[in-house]
């Protein structure tokens, strides 16, 4: 890959990155933009300012969106991988922030989809730089990653489950009790198992109140499975953090606190002077 | 028990088995048309598609569990042991799936219990293969099956608190705000503890409001009960699959399934013929 | 204490005891006396049944009530120490189960709280005698007894909370929105913190909406507490169940499965022949 | 900072402090005042009690509020450094406390905001001085500060989710059922996907149905994210409490609080004049 010149690299310096003072400046005017233009579709979705300021909003929304774009082609041309830019995960959302706008003049009522780019809010996350928040993200992202299978067999149990209670109290109850239609009941299924319990479907007859008192049970049982993947997923993810003794000899990592030899090829971990203190001292480091 | 030969062995290798191209092939045709089926019976309970093309859903279904039926006859001869097959979890769940059909000629209304073949899906595990799925929800069923005692004795005291609240709401409430009997009073209170809360039932005194509360904040507490239950059990499920290798040196437990040498005092653990791969086969042969 | 003799003995091993068979044969049939009690009055309950069976239901009723009174003489007569057993938990309990009926005579409508019979049915744990159960609920008992300090002080945050909110919402909502009065107010704090949500009371301004919103995110983040508290010890009510290791000197326990010397007195725990597979044995020969 | 001699210098003893009689009696009161305010203006908002004793409840508030002030002007007098007591948790507490009597003077209807007294209720804890409880709630306290960082990141993505689900179920119900304004909907997501589900709003089509269940198991599998971190953060709060003895001869930690010697190597953990006392000291020192 060529390296950048010129202005190209001196706008990389600003728009990709966030440590020196203009692509900081550049980094924190782009978020208040972003979050502007959120409040803008907010505020325009509401009838009673839509009707006073609607076409003050339509014209905030489309300098919002030419800001937007000029800030996308900017992007393609300040990178040394233009493709790589616009296939990588913010380059999808950069692209989803200005389409909806220029959608909406072939299909009215798409603007609103402009609410998409509540996700380029993401980026805050590279402004601050707060190497906690971005550690803290990675021990939770790293929990959902790994309890991702778990979660996937879990969710397709339930998904059985609120086929069949589905099914079961379209039965019982029937079309004159609201529960019109398999799909329609269903979706009740999962709005008691989740004990989100709206109340638009509710079973009236005996059975269907008693079948439904035993779904609630379930849900308040099986409930506990997700958080316990999570949290077992959690303390795994938590304590891979901490083990970060690097073997002298193999400098394999993920030794546990305990460990006195390494496990990968055997040599004594003990050789460098690594204390207890010391092992905090590294996760401080490292944190 | 007698080793079968020709079509019967050919038959048992297509139908019961995954690992051969055919085997594949009969089980992913196999599982579409069950997904087909249950998409087919959902969409019938719709009364518009009904009116629409309810001939058309009719002749499906009828489709369907024919090709069951020839595959629930097949499933039988082709296997050494028919009476063992019979009896298993997937031959009954086999035989429900058809069943309903048949019963819907003599009891009209009964065919939407073919929904039940969506059980039959669970085969879709078996196609799978996919060896860390089966590991993963072998940990969840272990967990479940390790906690089944605490969540009884949980159960129990559950449904001892849900009787008090109902008949002390009973009394309380009356028939004239919606608590025409105890058992209906029961099912206020299920709703209430499990926080579904549908609305439907709702105490309109102030003395029934504040034993609403109570059953709240008791039902927000106990939440906790079966989720610490999971989460042990699934922590020390998890920590089962890890903790089987043995130091041939020093006899200690606990190493990590990455583990090469023993952590404690340093040897190699590859000393039998203990290899990752036969952990994996042992939680499979086990499952 | 003077020991029991004659039929004295034998009726406290009948009534007591559930060791012989007759005492189980008791246990057994007082159990479903109980129950039958319980559904009685559940299905007296029902407008439906109480008009068509009531003078049956209300036989009924009486014939229990009589057993369990002739029952709870023969209890205090076939102890050693008659006080103790009425001022005992299970003592009270079989008190206020027969008190409801002879109250009624005087109070109508209090009949319905020989519910209160059904806490009777605890007693089923002492029949089963299967010890597995007995360990469970010790665990989760113990469990919660050492977390109610920590439930304690989170019960007065949440009180605390739910006033606030509630006087709140009053202020905003104001009473041509339902919120009457702050202590009802407070009833919808509660209803929503804790995510029951019936939607009896639903906030309609846009500020007051936006608080709701807050308050839910509140209450999502805060059940997460209870269920931390109760895991964390319920892990360690369960580990404490596996540290058997009794030290050979000072015969202390509550040793770490990771200690080799004894924390109490200093001295080897490693005397017994005492190994890894031992530790095993032990836990579950007391399980 | 000079110290307070005479009357200031008992004045001290008997306000801030609780370990004389004086001191201890002063708290007590000073919380039955403080609940006996609360319960007043509890009182007070419904509406038949202050049509009956309105003026009875104004009397009893002024009255509270007199004292109030009071022991505000005394607790500023008898302090050493009246500021730092001003600027305090517990001073700007203080000052909530009275300020909304005072203000109703002016802004009619603000009286109802004394329920903030109920913040001083928190001085219980003073007066209790009761170590576990002290300990427990520092436990809570520090999980709840050593999650605040996942626990942002989380309430981020939350954030994120109930922004755009509620944009999607504005575009896809629209003002005709219920959804009158992006705003509104964004209220409608975080009542699903907290499982509260009051039913004020509830999807009526088919898309708006199926993205309401994909919301809610949405929401159900992120339950356990908060779950999972305080529960890991409260496992290791709970075990730091624990892990501050170091042994004086071989230099391992991990000891139990009721240990006299190291686990490890067998010798007095005595040795420094480190006790238990001084642990909770440190505890409480930190609180």
């Amino acid at each position: 890959m060529v390296p950048l010149k010129g202005w190209r690299a001196k706008g990389h310096e600003i728009i990709f990155e966030a440590d020196t003072r203009a692509g900081k400046l550049f980094d924190i005017l782009l978020i208040g933009c972003i979050l502007a233009s959120v409040i803008t579709v907010c505020l325009d979705s509401v009838r009673g300012y839509r009707e006073a300021y609607g076409a003050f909003f339509l014209g905030l929304e489309w300098l919002f969106t030419l800001l937007f774009t000029v800030e996308y082609v900017l992007r393609i041309l300040c990178t040394a991988n233009p493709w790589g830019y616009v296939r990588s995960f913010f380059g999808v959302i950069d692209l989803l922030a200005i389409l909806p706008s220029y959608l909406s003049l072939v299909f009215p009522g798409t603007q609103y989809l402009v609410v998409f780019r509540v996700f380029r809010v993401l980026r805050i996350f590279r402004v601050l730089k707060l190497v906690p928040y971005v550690s803290e993200s990675t021990v939770l992202w790293r929990a959902l990653i790994a309890s991702r299978r778990k979660v996937t067999v879990f969710l397709f149990a339930v998904l059985t489950m609120v086929i069949l209670l589905g099914a079961l109290i379209y039965l019982i109850e029937g079309e004159e009790n609201g529960f019109t239609s398999i799909p329609r009941s269903i979706y009740w299924a999962i709005v008691t198992l989740t004990t989100v319990g709206y109340g638009d479907l509710s079973p009236k007859t005996n059975l269907g109140q008693t079948l439904a008192a035993f779904a609630m049970i379930l849900g308040y049982a099986i409930i506990a499975v997700p958080t316990g993947i999570v949290t077992v997923e959690m303390t795994r993810a938590q304590n891979s953090k901490v083990t970060t003794q690097v073997c002298p000899n193999c400098s394999r990592e993920g030794h546990d606190s305990d460990a006195e030899y390494c496990k990968f090829c055997g040599s004594s971990l003990e050789f460098p002077i690594e204390k207890d203190g010391g092992d905090i001292g590294d996760a401080r480091g490292s944190a």
